[in-house]
């Protein structure tokens, strides 16, 4: 089935983040594509990627990256579908850096940014998958199930005094 | 028409900050209703509000806040619509505070956080419609004709050395 | 006998930070029970306790939570009881974030918060004692007795150069 | 009426923040008194205000300090009865100063620590109103009064679009 | 004259920041243009002026962004000229975005980060000047004696205490 | 010989960093004493300790602590003796809470602030021993010669090319 | 009177910070000097006055610098004085840029650091004649009226709520 | 060859960041020269090395210093060549006192300042051989080179599912 969701990051050494943005993006049923594409070492892809992504049947995209992560920001001025950022915990600044470098976009470029680390990649593809159920109503309901498992496992959490 | 938006905040002295998500919706075309609902002291609102939206008609909720911006994450708990955040800017931490609150929500529920202050507002605006431009065609060309529009106004400045 | 702190958590895994809590409250005597509340995850749940927290015989409600810390706050929204917030160390930005949430709470709701980590657990439990100690004198002589051994504890302590 | 609340500051140009707290406290009809008092540079009436609020009839003490703020904590170091702290916003660093002065206290004598400024006070207000309203059923239905009339007030507050 | 320095800009309001950094080149004769050019609003006229500066005889680039400020980074990933950013000043953040978005590149593209604001302008144009003269010695004779009048001016300041 | 130097800190946890304090006190040949004294647990004894301190012929203070760190501050209230803070490295906050609550004092009491951990503890000994030499020779001395042998290891370091 | 304090200042801008150490100096009868000596502008005066400052007759040394601000600790580097920096609120940073710059210092060369802006030019003349009241008496008791007029001005503060 | 780029650090401690400057200097054939100066234990090597750095041949200094980092700040203060700067990570904040003590610089002596830590060595040493390449041809083809290779490093990596 023809990718509907556009997983990118700047680097395979973010993969340890981005896989669960794959994992719950498969859990939910939402077909997806995996690149690693360069905002400072891949320019050329990322705005061939990024320019392309919508004639390719892409209805959204996910860009991971950390440090001065530019990744996100510049597909998003290359592209007129929605962009969603996950900041990746960096070394020294544990990630506060990545955050900034994109959520704090000028009027006229969003990037959705997400939580730093591995919570913003779950997010990531929950919050792409709650976007594309308001056209495919299977992912719709596959955002409910899931979302009433959550619940569920909360419910029935022992009591952590007997952990 | 049926608004497709939801467009909630805080407290009414949030308005000189979202009122640009709401110029930017019409700029649009994108039908939307504003509402002032408060997570602390209107929490049966706020879940009353959330948990209707979809039955609603909506398909977005963007909601801005400040501090301790509880909003958003809230709302998102009670709806499998997507949520996105705007951070106002706060007196003493000028909103670095709400900016932490929205989007360091926990893997399950996401929220997609935009830049404090007023580009953030505008793109919440700009977000939501490039969401719903994957269903709505007409909501797609509005976005590509206002980002041809502003990439056209920067081109056309005149040099910086005679303003 | 009828609990008059209830201790909740948004998840099972902040039961390392908030155990301190219910370790102080058992050397004070203090009744208290112990639940997990997920803000973001059982909502619903969190109105009902909340709600009902005052009517059940709590008196004091401490709630811990991580991230983007919503539960107490929220907690706040639902009951004129009073709460604190024991703010979870995080994994990127080290509770930075958890603190924001819960203390940047605007005019009308409030949640008195104590430290990052176990040292706030451990004053929760000492906070809420020392409000019960204006109405319960066994507790008050029970925060007495706890400060007065924490007292005699450093004062004999050994010499530091001979450890 | 014998004061219930001691409200305290570290100088008289936090007045301006702490002036606040005073108002809610006379909103709620929770006798209170007000006085200056320096831990820096009136700590032996520190120590003894601290030591003699309990005989005193005094039932919980709010301090508000900015800068290096060690007022409520060395209050909290004297006395067993419930201590409040106000962040009060500083120059250079907005009251990230006094906010982490106050709530970064260690295990073993804690402060309840309000938002920055303004909403700090009148929080604090409603947290030591919340405390006594589990002794004093009138103030407890003050405060469950104040609530219900904050509520309704966002719930009549005008369209925003027409302000 | 041929310029030998590019120095370009995010929007016409970074001018009043940018502006210290032309009248700088201009005191120490260095020959350079001035381009308003945005990363996120005109990808392909940033990609295209970086990838054409070398060519064009530009032997710096100096580039003023605010926020989550790309313009430098994406400029240094299209030519192998050396580019210096100089963070404009932000509102809500105070160019710290701008500061972390420049200077945290990743290992590979480097951009030369000055301060935030005037005198990361001033500078900008100063080390220019700095990399210029090892080429052109008039400039760095003119670096040298901006530096001397630079000691000189301190040097002979009035006593403050007769200002 | 009667100690000049009192050094004292919060908990013997801090010991770990203020031992380095009398290591450089000892190699200094600066007679001090060492206690621990802590401004929340014990806060009689901290002020015994300081308001005798004078009479009891010191004529410097070292505290350390971590968190809301109040002893110097404190001890600075209750003596005219120079006091220096050693700020210890806190768990959540890396010592940022440490340093804010030491060095952030209001104009009136001051406390001469060194950096967080080990730099500081070590350089707090050599600050009290350039002010001990203004009035005793011989620690003038051995701060001189201590500073030569510093700057004679960095100039002997091998090429680290080699190491 | 031959000075014994030497303030100095990075640039006359500073001395709108600085005068309050000057005025606290002159209302403790100490005598000292004032310079203007900039880091970077004007290093050989820096190592000059410095290296000389003992020789001179001084015996401690405040200096005051805003960003990135070297002067204390070069200052410290090439005396063995005790030197003590004043941290000017910077443009965009708040001063804490100017603050990390000093109090961080390496083990080895000490800058005993005060708060941001006035307070802590203030307070590092009230530091300095501490230091020096150790060794001339007459400093000694200057220091100790000071205090004493300090405390006696708060115990007689009207009731702040008639202001 | 004589060595056209200086590399200095302010401790042996720091060569585990500076090598990879090094290492990127000789993957580039650029001839440079590694040595140990302390801006604070050494201050007078620093000013005799920045001083006759011009006249020794050296085109470009690097300089690599931790928290309070005034190495590159003072070398720039002492010579017209441009001056790099590397923050390298420290101990409590991680490189942030390490980057702001570089890169805020007052205007009239420019630090270029690089990423924290090895990204940072990597990238001073790629900026430097940006700013000779201008002047030497095989250095400008060198770097062409190196970034081509480090692009199609990127192209071809393997999918990270893959990995």
């Amino acid at each position: 089935m023809n990718p509907l969701v556009g997983l990118i990051m700047g680097s395979t050494s973010d993969w340890s983040t981005l896989e669960h943005a794959a994992t719950t993006l498969d859990a939910l049923g939402v077909p997806h594509e995996v690149r690693v594409v360069s905002a400072h070492r891949t320019p050329d892809l990322l705005f061939e990627y990024a320019a392309g992504a919508e004639a390719q049947g892409l209805e959204v995209i996910i860009a991971g990256a950390g440090g001065a992560a530019h990744l996100p920001g510049m597909v998003a001025a290359k592209t007129v579908l929605p962009v969603l950022g996950v900041p990746v915990q960096s070394q020294a600044l544990n990630g506060l850096d990545s955050l900034l470098s994109m959520v704090q976009m000028p009027g006229g470029i969003p990037v959705g940014t997400l939580a730093i680390g591995k919570a913003g990649a779950i997010n990531a593809a929950l919050l792409a998958a709650a976007m594309l159920g308001n056209k495919y109503p299977a992912i719709r309901e596959a955002v409910r199930e899931f979302r009433a498992r959550q619940t569920a496992t909360v419910l029935n959490q022992p009591d952590p005094r007997l952990i």
